[in-house]
């Protein structure tokens, strides 16, 4: 695209003039509808080094309330960061519903840099570049506007600036060692940049180039098409998506109403021996994890008062405590609730090495958003492949993931609510909304079914907690997270 | 995709029969809505030969009323079809509003042949791949639901398949040659097919993978979708599509004030020499882009009263009746209403060696239909770019495109006008509309300014033909295909 790029005609000055004055207006004016609507914008601007990529910024928010946006300069990615999947970084970035992010170059900039300099082969940069796509693809899918522009200026042009740029030492400072470099490899740049602009230009997340050679005009481009694409989304007020194909390798799990629960028991004694035996074990795995930087995720969900906390304290007990992290998840905040359902997971990822515990976690989305209506159905029917996407970016950084589903029956859930109810100690436990959710069981099942036939992949599979004895079931999770984890060193030495 | 495709659970026998049951009655319910909310779908069943692409077909349409839809058995493009772009045969088949078109092959398995087979390099595949990705684009943005199902089964199967079929005479016949060198040629298929999902995968018009192994099986999984499918699509009732950039090679073009026309005079004697000299140049071309194959296209729009119709007339009076056709474009019809606004022009190209000549054209999406609110702003804003997209494809495809602006000012017309009116033999071409659309000239000439600078191209650009002396225009238009013609047979010797 951006080698065959043709040089839009300038207009001339007057109409320049007119038009930036109009669109500055038209700006204005739709950042209330913006908010009203709760349409979230993030804009992209990569390009060229001394493309003048920060001075439009600068511009453009001029006309824009500061309370409505946040710019970010994003440079290479920090220690700390590289310590995170590769998109971690840019998923925090993502704005408010109603609100802006203005992004000075971003994931292509780290991708084609990577490229350019060997660090990804043809086999990485293929699946960077897919899980750019479906990033972006997430972000339209769930309401966001995604304005994704490129400035453009010529070899001559950029080798004049830097040197006009080097020339005054107020100003030599906004020249980077990497600027210079680009411009003596600008052809080999341009074949990157073209082929990545290439294999991410889809059509709701589309590429704009702009001719950065004049600021007026190149601000103007910007402008215009800024406001065209809010206009654009501003229609689209409750879009459904296609579906897509649940393309994940998926392993076969039973229906719950099939996993026999009433012999999964075992002695007091026995018991004791293995916690015993296997925290020892994991307390040594904890250790050489760490040392590998293999990061771990693991799920809990299951039945109010199946017994997740006291299966997570049996884990968390062999485990270091600088290492691990337990997040026990509620209702989301109104900041969480304003930005895509996974942004408060991505923000949460533990370091590599680093073993992340939810007590609660995404699948709310397919169960409690999904039953209580607080999504649509096109929302919670999607979430279902975005998960398997997301875990995917888990597993292909290195995660090991493992999801554990705490089972009981409905008897035994009624034993311990009527148990902790006459128990003061225990009463904080119980609340009017599980009972509620109990007189939901049925549909709540038939949920939690579609969700581990959906759910369970390869890479990052469901287990059964069997939990009416609860000894039973901490074992159980203790030897699955054992046995994942040994697997997971033994193929990294 | 097809490579790293892993097969989906198949569920058990009666759960199998009563999902395809709900599928069923699900769709025969859909229909309705279907018509109501004037949804056009088009379903695409690709696959391996003897995959039971045809028979699911068979299977889908006994659950819609056969007024609701057609079916296309596509094979080879025959020797008159080869004459034209090669989408024509498709485009031609797209559903009308409220119907489907369920095709049995189709564009991905001409382009995947001629792949296979050589008939593409490396340049020619990738034309193919941006054509088939923009004419799906330009269909699912103008409301239509695209559904692709790819029909995979084993090289063990297809084997199996193919041989039970040859065995007995009554199904010998279903078995054709390229099935059975598809089978001999599997894994080099599977390579060429791969890489084409992964080309023409969209989120708009995503590819499914359905096991084809069990035909009950099958069918449930196209049925499941579908009906998905058509429910989202419901959903989405008038969607606003982001404007892509005008990425084509723009020809700067004046504005229509700023078009001298006192001066553009012709003598009566200086008119006839030319005329006649002209007329006998095209006669000779003529003869020879028949002999070359070179499609030409000619549009015409212009104010009314602005001498069109003469124009062509001078044309069309040096050519071949064999080999040409004058086109005239008056309001759609309503199975021309009822499908994508180019459609009734992709259904009307001349053969290779021909000429078409457009009295008023697609144009009309940014000037009537634009003006008089036929359409919605996201529709005609959108157009510019798909009538750029569509003229491309007739230029690699191989035409001469060329586009006619018939220009005079507003004092001429009146002139025009009442000397129609006060005419006996005249007054059948002048109509009330003429008179109201006089009223709107300033917005019209805004409009045809901005259609102007959007869409003329190197390689279809507007010519404006000052008609204030029609002997003028006629002889620029003469002179203009002349020069464009020779052009065009020079590079072809």
């Amino acid at each position: 695209m951006l080698k065959n790029w043709i040089r839009p005609a300038k207009p001339a000055k007057d109409e320049l003039k007119n038009r930036l004055k109009a669109a500055q207006a038209k700006l204005e004016t739709q950042q209330m509808l913006l908010k009203d609507k709760k349409l979230p914008v993030l804009v992209l601007i990569e390009g060229w080094g001394a493309a003048g990529k920060g001075s439009i910024i600068g511009q453009i928010i001029k006309h824009i309330d500061p309370r409505f946006f946040k710019v970010f300069s994003m440079n290479a990615p920090t220690q700390e960061e590289r310590r995170k999947p590769f998109l971690t970084r840019f998923f925090e970035k993502i704005p408010e519903a109603g609100k802006f992010t203005l992004m000075d170059s971003g994931w292509m900039d780290e991708v084609t840099k990577e490229r350019l300099h060997g660090v990804l082969t043809d086999e990485m940069y293929a699946q960077r570049v897919d899980s750019v796509k479906r990033f972006e693809r997430q972000l339209t899918d769930n309401g966001y506007l995604v304005l994704k522009f490129f400035f453009h200026i010529s070899q001559k042009e950029q080798s004049q600036r830097i040197s006009a740029l080097v020339e005054h030492k107020d100003t030599a400072w906004r020249v980077s060692r990497g600027d210079v470099w680009q411009n003596h490899h600008y052809e080999r740049c341009m074949d990157v940049f073209d082929r990545y602009m290439e294999d991410t230009n889809t059509p709701s997340a589309p590429w704009y180039i702009i001719d950065a050679k004049g600021k007026k005009f190149a601000e103007l481009q910007v402008m215009e098409t800024l406001c065209t694409g809010i206009d654009t989304a501003l229609q689209n007020d409750s879009l459904a998506v296609p579906l897509l194909q649940n393309v994940f390798p998926l392993v076969k799990m039973p229906k719950l109403s099939q996993v026999p629960l009433k012999d999964k028991t075992l002695s007091e004694q026995v018991y004791k021996e293995e916690l015993k035996k296997l925290q020892a074990q994991l307390g040594r795995l904890h250790n050489r994890l760490y040392r590998k930087r293999v990061p771990v995720v693991i799920v809990y969900e299951g039945w109010d008062a199946a017994g997740k906390g006291g299966n997570i304290k049996r884990l968390t007990g062999a485990l270091d405590p600088r290492g691990f992290e337990v997040l026990p998840i509620a209702s989301p905040s109104p900041q969480e609730k304003a930005r895509h359902y996974l942004w408060r997971f991505w923000t949460n990822l533990p370091k590599d090495g680093h073993i992340a515990i939810f007590d609660r976690s995404w699948y709310g989305r397919v169960m409690v958003e999904r039953l209580e209506g607080f999504c649509s159905e096109n929302d919670w029917q999607r979430a279902y492949y975005e998960m398997n996407e997301f875990e995917q970016e888990l597993h292909n950084w290195g995660a090991v993931v493992l999801k554990f589903w705490v089972q009981i029956d409905k008897d035994t859930q009624l034993e311990r609510f009527t148990d902790r109810q006459n128990t003061p100690s225990k009463q904080w436990k119980l609340t009017d909304e599980d009972w509620r959710n109990r007189e939901k069981w049925d549909v709540y099942e038939a949920a939690v079914d579609e969700m581990l036939q959906k759910t369970s992949t390869t890479y990052a599979p469901w287990h059964i907690l069997e939990s009416v004895d609860k000894r039973y079931a901490r074992i159980k999770a203790l030897k699955i997270v054992v046995a994942a984890l040994e697997k997971a060193l033994s193929a990294e030495a």
